[in-house]
């Protein structure tokens, strides 16, 4: 196989989540701007996510939201799933919307509430034995304000209780994916801020639990592919909750704000052999102002192209060029790569795979856009509090 | 008179302007957690101002928002205040609400939008003329979320052709307060993203046009202080909206985060003249997780210790060392009167003006939270959207 | 014409002003690296600086630093670099380096620092009539590293009264270009840390003072390009120090670090005016461990890719997505000639202009690193404090 | 024992170490502001440290920087160290100031640069054998400028390697104590950037082998008090580099910047047990423009009043405040002690000690500033490359 064969047959195997909520209605504090023809249930959801992986083709899998996508019966929606050419994929905690939450959930000062957030984290593993789910993605809001608030120590030794009972839960072929957040919702303290608290509480447990890098939380100017290439090197690394930012958890399409960064990243996932492991490739975005269906097969296409930049890198060259301490050439021979346009080659593997070689277009042509406002009238659209 | 007789008479006429959304429920887009006995009416609000006010000697008037503190009789809500010893403060407009302004309000591509947003900020001079309020103060959530979404520069132009009109509709004595912000909800470009962009507009309004600095909407490391002597050097500093970040637009209470820093920026008002000018201190806080009133009266103390430390610098002796060039001395003479321990001298000032000296233990002991938990059940509570 | 073509002519009008201290020595306040053929003399670094010129077709002018590039004829040095090909820049001014600018320049509290620092700001301009130079690039380090260490308003007053000096110094066709840093080497307040500052003091000064964008001097996150479209509405921006960074003033390479913003940067020339005005596009960089001409031809690239990419996006089909708030289309529309690679289209373009399309590889048959390895022994190699 | 007794008694066994070169020369890249009086031997620069000491009573032990503090004979300088009533502290290696260094040190791409920088580390710790050093500090300014330049993952295989032989080297009572920085001198990527990395290599190294926290070396925002809390929970915090920042690596005089965040810091090492522990507490400060002896005074004596005010915190009233999620009873425990005048308390414990109550002035009329003046003329003056 040549390398541009190699090139191709690894992009026709990959593989991105995309997340339930992201086709709700979502916004900032000051406003959610509803949209029209947003789903009202978790299968308008998947019917809307089963459109993004037959236009791209690598998409191929849906990430869950509980309760926002609570159903009765997860079976049949896994069914449902089916029936439209997708499947369930990560099952999501939430213990951040409910009122005892105020003041935390599994770091809470009180034991009540701390049992109550608990029962939830394994109900949501439960969901995973029904809906067949490899991943349990916990996010905790957990946090304090104000300097006294709370014992920052104690509530480490609380999220350790709670992270090893959640973990004593899991069966054979389940994970937990921890992931860690700089700041919000809490403004003093958060108890997951970096990767390193994350990755400290995943070695204890063990080697089901590992980190997820969400691309928006950390601090300003943090590089993240290191990040990257350390988690893959420490066999830490669970997955990636793609978007993008200016400021701070901006929620912005990934690959938007900087996709020279996202190339960094996906060069360091392929060089690391994050790529053909079980690492899972998810989105969580907000399309605030944005129609939601194109902006989420944007997103897709934008993780494609990085991947592929970060495929052609010429890594005999590049490996050369850094023995011998030759920068300028070194980052020449990256660059390289990453100036490329590689969206004829992309056009080309959709072809190859049977799809329009423009998915945004064929999207348009699809009329799906107008099929869903016309059809989706009456109900509650969801969204974060749905 | 001595001069810590001075600084007493000074601490006597301080004015700190609460706001009275800041009574009302508030939270981050994850989560508003309600409270018990939070108002539910204009009026309500006033009421728990009011309390600010009888306990704390300083905090005189009430800054209101359009809609959420929209009645049918202002004049009535005038009396009311009146009635309750304060008075209406500052009106400020609200253009991101609507749905009509997910893509901005005055800076809309669309005319019909920007005539929306011009005709509310209109009506909040229409609502000056009945409150007699002096200060419109202005904020605009108008920015883009992508590169190309709009053309920064043709935002301008309308930005600067809407102001215009509402400058020309402020009659004598009224002033317009324009608040920049670093970003949020925008997260590519906001339209008035920093202190050198509401300058140049307010330069070219006029001298009713004045820049409002909000505490927490700056980037990362500004010095705020810096900006505060450089617009009161210029005659452009209007007022501050008051509060306390440690990461982005947090809103936490005033003083909380980094109590030096408000030390150094009440300095710097003292010596730029702007303690005795017609410069608005406002607050603009949320208190998402804590109690709502007893919050008010701390930051409002909190101011008051700030500026008691300010005035008890003793510039003469700062004033030899910055000229001699001795660094340590002159930072020596400001720390000493950062640290000195201002909390009698306050409890001190609050004797003598009629006032328990501790106003939190005067609250607790006024059964007032009590009052209105038993009270104020039923009905819609206040909060941003309501 | 064709669009193409008239893409191709602006690109061969384009003019990348370097600098000569980019050409000898620097680095981090850790360590200087000396590197071999660094130049030792003005001339040196014009002969380098000619290379870069020969090789691009777009950098014929160079910037000059005094004291670092003192010389007795300032004549005979214009003519040295016209023999060799290019031609005398902007003069900048250094009043950082003398013992007596510890506290300061011209912001100094002491009258005798500041004289000196004044008078060294004159003779630049004689410098100026004697090269011809147009502009008179102004950065100063003033500033002061603790809170109270002197009084920030007496500083601008004193900054404000030099300025006044300088420019009615300027003759003719002279410009007076303000620089404005975020932080360091002062580390509390810096005199001029932002572009707001700048701008008041040029907008006080005259139509000769302009603002002056070092890509490097802002807060994390800020929107630089917002600062470039304002500038430009305001006739304010008088030139571009480029260079990049992740972090700090990092002096990378311009482009190096977020290719994406330095798109962005140029697209907002071109569409102010600002491509075909007397705006100077200089360089100010530190190539602190790579070799110092081919960093600056990939820098000159650099900013020829930039501006290609702003100079192919389809103003019109943008302009239709903008006004019709169609956000997924007009980012994609900006993002279409983002994602071009124009590498191609240059290789042309230098071809049509008689050079060789690959100035790297050019530079590096030409033995010019070479024979200034061999040539340039002994004597003392230029660098930050020679 | 009272319990204001207690915490005189604690303040009395503070032990803050000073370093070596802090009473030497610095200053940015820009500038190296020399200082009359400033010690040109490692013998003077003790003599100055102690001093420190004997105003203080609380800074008995002096760091080392190997090569700037190189001696023939090292048990022969901590014999004159003990003679001037100090002790040496930690050996600080330097791999950094070499012109090999231009690519790194053990993490260099050359595997001969590597065994040099090895070879120094292992010198390190024969020389801590010669000094009786408790502890080698190692700050690796490691990394790259470009993105491409080197592989990030051979690099961290390189320094495990390289870590892995200096801790085998190690004896009985020895510790090796692993620095992070986030940024500078590299400006793309920093070898060892956050303390999730470094805790991660002195996991695997062993018990022996600690993490250290320099206050400055962080991206902006985080909260570094989490990490002192973490660090001490997992039983890896060797010690603190203190100083403070505005903005980067200001390395300004520890507590001039946030004096709030200090005593947060302080607090969590209190509760966390650190105060009683082997944790080292160390300055890293450059006093660039201010006098470099009352600096450091100044600086332990910042150090002693947010300790102080640490251990004044009410715990039993904060712990009941948090247990009932009591959010600004919490928040008012911890400001009360924060706003407490302890100068006073300070003076107190000083008189007892039999020291004066004022160091700075006692510091003043010793008359030393004019006795080094005088007598250190000529010579070469210690400073970074010294």
């Amino acid at each position: 196989m040549t390398e541009l064969a190699a090139v191709k047959a690894a992009l026709k195997t990959q593989a991105v989540e995309t997340p339930s909520w992201a086709y709700g209605n979502s916004g900032t504090r000051f406003k959610v701007f509803a949209q029209q023809g947003v789903p009202r249930t978790p299968q308008e959801k998947l019917a809307d996510a089963a459109q993004v992986h037959a236009l791209t083709g690598v998409a191929p899998t849906v990430a869950l939201h509980i309760p926002w996508d609570r159903v009765d019966d997860y079976a049949a929606l896994a069914k449902y799933a089916q029936d439209h050419g997708v499947k369930l994929g990560a099952i999501n905690s939430n213990t951040f919307q409910d009122d005892d939450y105020k003041l935390g959930s599994i770091c809470h000062p009180d034991p009540g509430v701390r049992r109550k957030a608990l029962d939830h984290l394994l109900e949501c593993v439960d969901i995973m034995d029904a809906t067949g789910s490899r991943d349990l993605k916990l996010w905790f809001a957990d946090g304090t304000n104000y300097p006294g608030q709370d014992d920052l120590r104690a509530r480490q030794d609380r999220l350790t209780q709670a992270l090893a009972q959640v973990y004593q839960r899991l069966g054979d072929g389940q994970r937990m994916l921890l992931e860690y957040k700089f700041f919000e919702p809490a403004f003093y303290a958060t108890d997951v801020p970096d990767w390193g608290t994350a990755y400290a509480h995943c070695l204890k447990l063990g080697e089901k639990a590992q980190v997820v890098v969400d691309t928006g939380h950390h601090a300003p100017g943090t590089n993240i592919e290191f990040i990257v290439a350390t988690l893959l090197r420490e066999n830490k690394l669970g997955g990636f909750d793609f978007n993008s930012r200016f400021y701070a958890d901006d929620d912005l399409m990934v690959g938007a704000a900087d996709p020279f960064q996202l190339f960094r990243i996906m060069y360091e996932v392929v060089r690391g052999g994050g790529y053909t492991s079980d690492i899972a490739f998810m989105l969580d975005q907000c399309h605030n102002i944005e129609a939601k269906i194109p902006a989420i097969i944007r997103s897709v296409m934008n993780v494609q192209e990085a991947t592929a930049k970060a495929l052609l890198v010429d890594t005999e060259a590049l490996g050369t060029a850094q023995r011998t301490g030759d920068v300028l050439e070194a980052n020449a021979v990256l660059m390289d790569a990453y100036n490329t346009d590689v969206r004829p080659l992309l056009a080309e593997v959709r072809e190859e795979m049977g799809l329009d070689p423009d998915p945004i277009a064929a999207y348009r042509r699809s009329g799906w856009a107008q099929k869903i406002i016309e059809e989706r009238v009456g109900g509650q659209q969801a969204g974060w509090g749905a």
